[in-house]
C-alpha cells in the first residue's frame, strides 16, 4: 500500500487567555496561538481533518481574539501547496465544530463530514457557555454528514480516530499511521498544548472537566502504546519546528 | 410554633478574579467578595448553613485570595454576637465542601453534619481540578455525619434543602420559611451573585457547566413560586445592604 502523505496547513492563529488554555493559570495572560487543519492524501481518498477558522467570522463575531490570516493562510490557498482544490477532498472529519475547526468546512463541496452526532446536536442545540464557540454554523449549510459515535473508528485503513470527549459533547482525535515513520496522533482540541498532557491540567472552555482531564491521560496512553507522536492543537512553539505544507510526513 | 430567627454571620472576604465569577468574562478584573454563615436560631435546634473560611489555612494555601478577616469576623465571634457558643450549634448544614463553606466546621464540636453524600465523596477523591477547592480538609476530623442525597429534604420544620449540583458534586441551597415575612433561600455557590442570575452566566469554578446552568435557573424559579427572596452566596453590594448578626430576621 502506498503510503499516506500528511499535510500540515496553517491557518494563522488567534489570542486568547492563558487561563483558556491552562484552567485558573496565570489569569491575564494573552497567548497567541496557531490554528491548523491536517490534509491527508491516502490512496484510497483524500481527507482532511479539521479546516481552521474563517477569517471574516472571526472578525465580526470574535474580534477580541485578534485573528492574524495572511491571504496565504486560507484553506484554499493551503490546499493549493499541496496541489488540490477544496473540491477534491473526499471526506472532512471534524474533531469537534467550535468555530476555529470549521472554518473552511463550507468551501469542500464534494466531502463527505465525518462527525460524532453528539457533538452536532451540541452545535445546534448549545448550553449558553457553549453558542461562542459553535457561533460559526456556515458548516452545516448543505453539509453531507456521517454520524458516527463510539471509539477506534477507521476512516480509511490506517487512518483512526479515537474519542476524547470533555471538551465538546462529541469529540475525536485522529490517528495516522506511517510506514517507516512515527504514526501521528493529532489530539484536536483534547490537549490544546504538551505543557496541558505534562500537567493533566485542563482548557479553560469544556463542556465536561472531568471527562476532559480522562481525555488527557488517554492521549498520553495511546501516545505509549500504539506507539505515535503527539500533536496537540493550539501551541506554538512545536507548531513552528513541524513541516508545513508543501512539506509532508509520510509519502 | 415560635418564629426562627436567622443571623447573618459575617466570615471577612476574598479575592477572585471576575472571570471565576463570571466564566470567560472581564478576564483579568479582581474582585473583592464577601464570605458568610447563616445560623438559624429555630425551636427545634440551632442549624448553621455554611461556616465561612478559616484565615490560617487561606492564608497558608491560597494567599493569592487575599484574605481580609478581622478578629471580630470568625465563626466564634460572629456566634457571640447572636449569643450562641460553637458548642451550642446542634446541626451544621454545608452548602458544599470548599475552604470556604467549611473553615468552622472544626469547632462545631456538638454538631450534626448534614451533607450531600457525593459531595463528601469528591472532597475526600477529588478530581486534579477540585484540589484546591477542597484543600481545607480539617472539617473531616471527627465530624459526625448525616449524609444525604436527593432533593428538598427538611433540616427542622420550615427549612429545606433544595439540591442545585453543577458547582460541585452534590450541593444544597437551603430555604427559611419565616412568618409574617418573605423565605429567604440561602442560594449557596450555586449563584454566586444576583449577575449570575440574572444573566444565567455560571461561575468558573465547576465540575457540571450543564447541571450549574440549570441550577441557576431552578433557583430562580424556586424563588418565583415558593415565593422567596434569593440571597447569592458572594454578592458585596446586597451582602452590605443585608442585616448581619446581632441583628436578625423572623424572631
Amino acid at each position: 500500500m502506498t503510503n499516506p502523505k500528511v499535510y500540515i496547513l496553517d491557518s494563522g492563529s488567534l489570542v486568547i487567555d492563558r487561563s483558556q488554555i491552562m484552567w485558573h493559570f496565570d489569569i491575564g495572560t494573552p497567548v497567541r496561538f496557531p490554528v491548523y487543519s491536517v490534509l491527508i492524501d491516502h490512496p484510497d481518498g483524500l481527507v482532511l481533518y479539521d479546516s481552521g477558522y474563517d477569517l471574516d467570522h472571526v472578525l465580526k463575531v470574535l474580534p477580541f481574539e485578534l485573528p492574524e490570516q495572511t491571504p496565504d493562510q486560507t484553506l484554499t490557498a493551503q490546499l493549493a501547496k499541496a496541489g488540490f482544490r477544496p473540491e477534491d477532498v473526499d471526506i472532512v472529519v471534524n474533531s469537534h465544530l467550535h468555530f476555529d475547526h470549521v472554518g473552511g468546512n463550507g468551501k469542500l463541496t464534494h466531502a463527505t463530514t465525518v462527525l460524532h452526532r453528539d457533538e452536532l446536536v451540541h452545535a445546534r442545540v448549545p448550553q449558553p457557555f457553549e453558542r461562542l464557540g459553535y457561533s460559526d454554523m456556515n458548516f452545516d449549510l448543505g453539509a453531507n454528514y456521517k454520524l458516527i459515535a463510539g471509539d477506534d473508528y477507521e476512516v480509511l485503513p490506517g487512518i483512526r480516530l479515537f474519542e476524547t470527549n470533555g471538551h465538546t459533547a462529541g469529540h475525536y482525535s485522529l490517528l495516522v499511521e506511517l510506514t517507516g515513520e512515527n504514526s501521528m496522533l493529532f489530539t484536536g482540541d483534547a490537549a490544546y498544548t504538551f505543557e496541558n498532557l505534562e500537567r493533566e491540567v485542563i482548557a479553560g472552555f469544556h463542556l465536561d472537566p472531568s471527562q476532559s482531564v480522562e481525555s488527557l491521560r488517554r492521549l498520553k496512553y495511546l501516545a505509549r502504546t500504539l506507539p505515535a507522536d503527539l500533536y496537540p492543537s493550539h501551541d506554538m512553539d512545536p507548531f513552528l519546528s513541524w513541516k508545513k505544507a508543501p512539506e509532508y510526513y509520510g509519502g
